[in-house]
């Protein structure tokens, strides 16, 4: 049993606690948040203690493991920390706010040789790996054009839009991180085009809500991801991928399966009202990849690493988006 | 060239002559009606002559075969002209509207040794024919259970429904057809159950417009059919045929392929709104197997022993639907 | 928080224990089992006490209900015990291995007052409610086929299927159950055709593993219901409901969302490998039915009264089956 | 009955002579191609009379309207020739080879007044028609993101694509005309990423045989556009149109309707084979479009100017391709 603390109890700290909490192979012992009521709720279900101060976590000997889910900007502090106290750390994405400070924290965390895990749950998710297995068995060949979409549903508060980093670092990243798992190969050029289609403020506060972004791979690939803040129809997640042989995708899903046939139309109900309830189960299965990884003695993946190269595409296809021209990936 | 003449130019034999007039192993070279206007209709667009009565029709030296399209009532006496002058035959379901007139007009035309075929089309549907290529393929095993699913759009009138025979002789005959072709097997037992609960003057005309046949074939396999005169929402024909090593089955088809997805929903264009738009292609089909079998000297299928076979299945059918009893299915 | 127990911790009862562990509402406090290694397993994960005398179970004062999971043929007797005891009830089906049997416990649990609930889960599968909700609000009007469809995807063994009751009793009553529910009507008449074709062993046990049952309903609809005891192809549940205004349907599920597309064909990952895992969700939505009517003081639904119509109906399909005939069904 | 010329019998001008045979509303009269015996050969299954020398179909008096679908070099000379005869005209895409000859002839044209619809068939595709018609009720909102897709089957001959004016003028321009269409919006900015990955003769010969292009809206609404000269499994032409109130597609859609249900797969059968069987149904509906705009007398769509445009697209796409930068579109 890994004996695992979270910091950070809000949406997605509640989750990781839940499913730590039911995990045969995983037991939550401490739970800490800024928020002293929300870490309590979560200790009140889960049996875990409350620690009110976050550097008890890292001093505390039965903590085996760190699961971090704080906001951004505290990421790096407490991987250093973590990793200093010598802890296994599974931590939310981005490692950093920004990509020098995000470097930064990586060598010092890489210095302590701690396994390190990030959050990119969505290379969890059953289908997406149904379609990685199918690519690396060979199904479609050399891969030629990837389509990766991401929409939806609704569009964040403009507090959350103006410290985010924008769309690209926000929401695209994760698939700047599944384009990288998913073909075994590096962008090597970006372009982005977008615009603040769903809200004028978002467009106010520097930022796009809708947006194109197209990048060349070093093997010659071609790959298109569309991402927009609002879908009103629930929460749209496609992934395709087009080869000499073939093509894979892991397709829209239903949320549930029933069907009305009436007059010249069938009606379905469609698809997951939030993204939530569409990979909800692919935090249970990243989890249970770290707590697998951990014990076994085995990297976790995705790493650090994986995490820079996906920031440092957010990154340059934000450039791409300020100065309207194609970027050549360099660090 | 097959030279071919059209009885009757009614909604079926208006279709027919068009195919032919397409065809390029066929050539339509005269039509006949009691409406003349109505033969005289096809003939302008296709070049063909009229022929004002029918027994020209058999004495034309330059017919090669006669597509039989006149209501039920001519069926037999046609059929035993058409085969005494020599021609080859195509003739419209059913053979005759009772079994002992069929039965002794099939005699009469295979003493001629005409070839001769029944238009049970929808042997000759893309989507049927690849399941019936599945079946011969072993791709299902043995064939355990058979789900055959006929429904609407709309019941045909009081007058038609009266001189019909009944929904088991008009619409479920065309499945006992499909069944015994695609399972290569005969039922052995046969049970009905039926209402009028689309409109009640076709209960008082003695008939039913939604049923359920229950058959138990030779081999032991089961099937269920089931028929309504009335879909709301387009035209429903489905093939299930479920076996020890998997399914296969012709599935419901949409008109077109466009799909809206809006709040929780999505809303397609749903199926044909008429059997004929869902089955149109086959009547083509068919004439091409016709045409292609008789210039050939192949024996065209289905034959009509096919014929025969359903139409019994049908009497016996419909004598479960009245005596609310199972029938041993015998000659 | 409902204090609940769990009599019977085999396969089913170790799924009610971890939902009870799981859920806001209850809390687990004790488990039994005539296997204890079973029953102490569940306690081990779950923090309930382990209770070797059942009989303890109905005495404890801190239990408010109890959850009946044993073999059927235990289960009148607990039933008549846990409600002499005063306990909410959430009882597996069926109440009994007879319908008399049946029938005389209802009437001892009935007279004590107690809340009992009957474990016809699938009336909580989250498409199968939007179903019924389709069907409530009059989406497809006036009913007039009901065609229910159960496959798969592995027989049990010759012991169980000795014991089981049957086919009709054992599986399909299940769809007799929902059945009635979706159509708020009642059969009137059943006729049912089977066969031993999956296994030979399983027709000299007396019994069938395929089957077919046709009804008629009180308001003239039909339903044909299909039940196989092994499909090639996964697991194979689903509900179709063909009214005057339209068509609704629970459809097959797919156990992910991946597809390739090569040469001429598209090949999808399948249906769900078993029925649990199609289902599995089911369990807890009906646990939580029970815990919500009984800490609000509510009748539960689905009623020991159901059980006792869906085991006539199963006793009744297994006389026409043995029969041949078709049977009114009367109490 | 409009009186119709073809000049060009190759493959899709002996659609459109069969597509205008078949026509109620319209005779072929004239054929005629430098290849004598391919004019013969449709002559002869239509009845419509073979002129050697294409002059005489501009001279000729029964003539009312010229089909032209010869190879691209020809068509601004046939163009020019037909309307100062004129003639009413349905030409082939795209004008011309080079943007400037193309506007000029264009200019011609327009100043003899004779009608010309530009054969833009994809315009008439059934399930393209029903998206355009969604998206002019209004039911998806504002436009925001979209999504074409054309891939495949098989790249043509090196000799073709040495001609064609490259994959942007060639094979793209069919979506620059969807895009604009359904859209009723204009392009302001395009960049194109490419590479030959199906075939390196093609890259050789200076050309791309997989491409992505992504646009830029007057409206703000972006648009990625991919194209593949290969597809292992059939062709593949699809449409989705994202705006502020939902999503309206017009689906990948499959040659037939067969689905085998094994093991843990579901394998249905895929794609048309080629790009005409799944748009061949357009080629008709274009031509009846254009004999009825004729014959009413009013303004057939797509227009010259509409061909002009898209051929600039086409133009500065491929600038794009060549430059690696971003284009303003502008003339």
């Amino acid at each position: 049993m890994l004996k695992v603390a979270v910091v950070g109890t809000g949406f997605i700290g509640s989750v990781h606690a839940k499913n730590l909490a039911c995990h045969p192979g995983a037991e939550l012992v401490a739970v800490n948040d800024v928020n002293l009521e929300s870490a309590e709720r979560i200790a009140a279900t889960t049996g875990a203690r409350v620690v009110a101060n976050v550097t008890e976590i890292f001093d505390s000997k039965d903590v085996e493991a760190v699961l971090i889910a704080t906001p951004t900007d505290t990421h790096v502090d407490y991987l250093e920390c973590a990793a200093q106290a010598g802890k296994a750390i599974y931590c939310e994405k981005p490692i950093g706010l920004y990509y020098q400070e995000a470097e930064q924290a990586v060598s010092v965390v890489q210095a302590t040789g701690v396994p390190v895990m990030l959050g990119f749950n969505r290379r969890f998710d059953a289908s997406h790996v149904a379609v990685k297995q199918a690519i690396d068995q060979g199904e479609v060949g050399k891969i030629e054009i990837v389509q990766l979409t991401n929409r939806g549903p609704r569009p964040p508060s403009i507090e959350y839009i103006k410290v985010s980093g924008g769309q690209m670092r926000d929401q695209t990243i994760h698939f700047f991180d599944l384009l990288r798992w998913l073909t075994n190969d590096e962008p090597v050029q970006v372009y982005a085009i977008g615009a603040a289609l769903v809200n004028a403020a978002i467009g106010e506060a520097g930022d796009v809500d809708t947006s194109i972004v197209s990048l060349q791979m070093a093997s010659g690939a071609l790959c298109q991801i569309d991402s927009s803040r609002r879908a009103a129809y629930g929460y749209d997640e496609r992934i395709e991928i087009f080869g000499s042989d073939g093509l894979v995708e892991s397709r829209r899903q239903n949320f549930r399966g029933m069907s009305v046939y009436k007059g010249r139309k069938i009606i379905e109900d469609g698809l997951h009202p939030n993204w939530f309830e569409r990979i909800e189960q692919s935090y249970y299965q990243a989890l249970d990849a770290f707590v697998g990884a951990v014990t076994q003695g085995i990297a976790p993946s995705p790493s650090l690493e994986d995490g820079l190269k996906a920031q440092l595409l957010a990154d340059q296809a934000t450039d791409s988006l300020k100065t309207g021209r194609p970027v050549r990936v360099t660090k």
